[in-house]
């Protein structure tokens, strides 16, 4: 790199593209929503001012893909873990996990961490960042994946996702054809797509069979034991408490598992509990779990691929927006109502 | 680098030291079998000749720590990579997790991908390496502590490991405390060191308490749910079956609660379980599982903090070999025998 390169800003680039700098910022940053006219404008300009980034631009990409979660909480991480890996090491990469969230205060700041390091990709997975930290990430110039988004995640990024409602719907659907009626769910966040997602499918079932929802079968969990377990405690509590729970994840399940026993209900002849997810644990619940499958190693190992491609090629315009299918899968929680 | 420091080679380091070339090597490699006198002769030889590694030697060490499993297959790996990635990012760097063994034969050769990234340190998890392997891990000259460690490693690498034997000890005296005299032991892989030391510490228990152990009631599994479930298998259909069983790991605990439902029996009523480990799902199974608890995550914390300390300072002389102690965590899966 040479002096006179380093000194061109990127608003000489912006003058001579005619473009404002902000386009220019999502042209180095890979992003989707620009014009295929306008991006080769501005790499035009890039190219004849001879300009390359300030901070580190001479430095070759690491041989690396960050993987970053909001906490390392869930048997649900493992899933991705396994298919990243593998999809990191298909391409001879490494893969770098950061729990951004989960060691606060002494933890440091993660994001200098994953800029310093100059990964060729980076794969978010379901959580809620703030607006300052997006934008710092997006600032790195490295492509950027969301693994199962959340709601209101800027529609320029890429996404991995499942189908969520169909899953709603199958586990809804297989309560149904039991001959449940008094059929509870209890999704996760409510702020989360996926978990709104499900309700929705849960809903379209009921609806499809002439069911009205009653709200007081209706919770939100957080996804853990914990959640499930408080929200099957209100549901066996009701005055004409459900026949069966939609629990939303596996591990809910498992908290639905504990309050049953609790009450003295045996799973699934006094209650059937269907999961989502199919954890490589549930299997080995008592009693192993019937459970919407989603495929997360696959998710995961598509997220690596979509962002190592992008780091050498850049996003196609519409940036890629995955759903891979749902399946339920059969096993010992769930028995006709009797 | 100048060329005339790239032409020295470690021979001519070990002629002027007046040492073979295998201690150079050791030097090199921070190993602690060197006597302190060795070292400094050595170390002064290279400083005389200025050697450096003839392999990126000039390139300064990544921010990186490697974490080295077999395969990402249990619920155990979540609570080590919880610790690695906490003291990591205390550290300011980033953790790399690969899995040796998950991703055969399209995975590529991890050790030429870990080889060439240059971490500052490698913590390898329990696991069987061949000894090729084993060299060519010596030969990176990255400080190397292996956690958890197999029988027969190499007593001059650090290890961290869980006072096992106690552990084995603790959960069998809990379930003869509460009048059980059939109790049987699931441990896990013979080759290991820690299914060795928590089957002594039952043996201990038991002869402690003038109990001669039944070669029936001990069995080996694979620290899986399917072992855990075989072996219970094989144990319920004794003709004088146990009436408590310590698991061996909280995954084979799981598959022994799974073989006594499917034999009708409960759990803690007609069959008393202990697990070992305390992973987070543990508190969540039905019945919530007693076991001894080993402080995982904080285990993993020391082999990243040792290794990171190391590729500053070398490791001491001998070698830190730690071991964390162990807990019993009652829950409700033992009662009284009746």
């Amino acid at each position: 790199m040479t002096d006179a390169a380093q000194r061109v800003t990127i608003a000489d680039v912006a003058r001579t593209a005619g473009v404002s700098v902000p386009t220019v910022s999502k042209v180095l940053n890979h992003r989707a929503d620009v014009s295929s006219d306008t991006r080769e404008r501005v790499q035009q300009a890039i190219t004849s001012h001879g300009y390359r980034r300030r901070t580190r631009s001479g430095r070759p990409r690491a041989a690396l893909v960050d993987l970053v979660v909001a906490e390392l909480d869930s048997p649900y991480f493992l899933e991705v873990l396994t298919g990243a890996e593998q999809a990191a090491a298909r391409a001879g990469v490494g893969l770098v996990v950061t729990s951004a969230h989960g060691h606060e205060p002494r933890g440091g700041d993660w994001l200098a961490t994953l800029t310093a390091r100059r990964s060729s990709g980076i794969v978010m997975v379901v959580s809620v960042f703030d607006s300052s930290t997006l934008a710092r990430l997006a600032d790195l110039a490295t492509p950027l994946v969301l693994l199962d988004p959340v709601g209101g995640s800027d529609p320029t990024l890429p996404t991995v996702g499942a189908t969520n409602w169909s899953g709603g719907l199958a586990a809804t659907e297989h309560l149904l054809s039991l001959g449940h009626r008094r059929v509870a769910v209890i999704t996760g966040p409510p702020e989360l797509v996926c978990s709104q997602e499900r309700l929705e499918g849960y809903r379209a079932a009921m609806g499809r069979a002439g069911i009205a929802v009653d709200d007081d079968l209706v919770r939100f969990g957080d996804f853990q034991p914990d959640g499930g377990q408080r929200a099957a405690a209100e549901l066996l509590a009701l005055p004409d408490p459900p026949t069966a729970i939609f629990a939303g994840s596996d591990m809910q399940a498992s908290g639905v598992y504990q309050e049953a026993r609790a009450h003295g209900l045996r799973v699934p002849e006094d209650l059937s509990v269907v999961g989502f997810d199919d954890l490589r644990i549930s299997r080995h619940l008592s009693p192993p779990l019937t459970t919407v499958r989603q495929p997360l190693a696959q998710m995961a190992a598509e997220a690596v691929r979509m962002t190592l491609e992008a780091s050498r090629h850049g996003f196609t315009s519409p940036p890629p927006r995955l759903e891979l299918a749902t399946s339920l899968t059969l096993r010992d929680s769930t028995a006709a109502l009797h």
